[in-house]
């Protein structure tokens, strides 16, 4: 019953490459610029504050299939779904399109982590409040074996 | 038998972000630089030019996993592999380490296109001479079906 | 008599670096982002296509003076002013502000130019449609000895 | 007297644009990248920490004009001098020549700063040890009434 969160974004003449149309990075870009204005519609950030320090979303994976070419100025239509909701990160998969004609699709997944200064990310459970907001929003699958999540 | 052609990148300052470790999308443009560098290594350019126009390579695929954070001015040690040659399509894997330690695991695969400008990217098959420039450093599998290349 | 153009643009994580502030060069691609909006609400675009290719305005100068920090999240109020109007090339000012308060003010002067696939960008004379759609929101000075437009 | 410090860029794709050249905010990438690479040479970096916490050089100002169109792959000579070192801060001049010919140059003004959480960067003097690495490099003067710096 995954809900679907849906914007747009337009091709920027930085995200065009001299091949003449977008650069594949773009849609890396594209995701989680979706992502991050997803989390601000739950009241939620990527990088929050508590008490103890900040708390930031690391990507442990990410990947896209480029479907068909775009160009500057074109308009995206983009969709999020929460596809996997874990004790300690989330996926998030994205659809693009441009006129009903598909472009792209891809996965982000991101692990909750206390950010250190001097030591690597440390993951952690994801905050109840946060969690909360997210499941009103995807599908919650507790897994076991999660690999560094 | 694939030979690996090793290379090394330091990580930049506009490529970290505020949680204060390397962006996730830095990776994809390192990727793509060192595919690019093992092109120029082997006399070739993703951007070539011949009678009938421009002939370039879109990517359909590509995908990191994120093993470890890196810092700005962290020197990468990057690996490239050809992991596998079609008619019309390359698949590179990258494996990037710090200190000997593994840092992220990726893969691009990139079709062989004539770009038009009015017209979406049309693939072709990989001229003869950049093939075997390339066989001499991977392993050719002629795979049917390949889709979209 | 200068118009204003205003809209507005958040700070995107990937915008931000390793020091927790927006990277300087963001300031550049916003002050870009904004000029292509602003010329779409004219209906004209940066990379136009006439009969006999492509029309562009690659930049001959650009320059930012950066006066205090934002951060990731920040939205950022931006005003784009036509500042000069020349025979081949335009110049626009721009100013961000966050809150009220002062963040950024810049330029970028860009050349009309026909772009050619083997020789440097060739400046040509503002087409007269164009002109007149600009001269709608700024004012023009004719001056003598442009240099390179 | 002031020293030059040379170097080199190779335009990258993601550095380039539709318009088929090097998008010219690709210059402010490459002239920082040139400082930091200039104070690596130093044994300094644009990031360090003290025992108050971090230090970092937040730009106050840019600037830079584009000469000459350059595109992918084409390799960029680079020069650096230290036009002008103030009590808090440094103005890094640029020069890009491309096979001889000028392609841009542009100045980098960077103010030494202690980067705080929650307020903005507080301005503080170049710390002595860094002030005699970078007077071995360029020409000191000392100014009166720098804004901000």
């Amino acid at each position: 019953m995954t809900d679907v969160f849906r914007t747009t974004r337009r091709v920027a003449f930085r995200d065009t490459d001299a091949a003449g149309i977008i650069h594949f990075s773009a849609f890396f870009h594209y995701m989680e610029e979706v992502e991050h204005e997803f989390l601000r519609s739950l009241g939620l950030s990527v990088l929050a504050r508590d008490e103890q320090g900040v708390v930031s979303w690391p990507r442990v994976a990410a990947n896209c299939q480029f479907r068909g070419a775009v160009r500057f100025e074109d308009v995206l239509d983009v969709e999020l779904r929460l596809s996997r909701i874990g004790e300690k990160s989330v996926t998030y998969a994205f659809r693009f399109t441009h006129q009903g004609r598909e472009v792209a699709d891809g996965e982000i997944t991101a692990v909750c982590c206390r950010m250190l200064q001097d030591a690597p990310p440390r993951s952690m459970p994801i905050p109840a409040e946060v969690l909360a907001r997210l499941e009103n929003r995807g599908e919650r699958r507790k897994e076991k074996g999660e690999s560094r999540s």
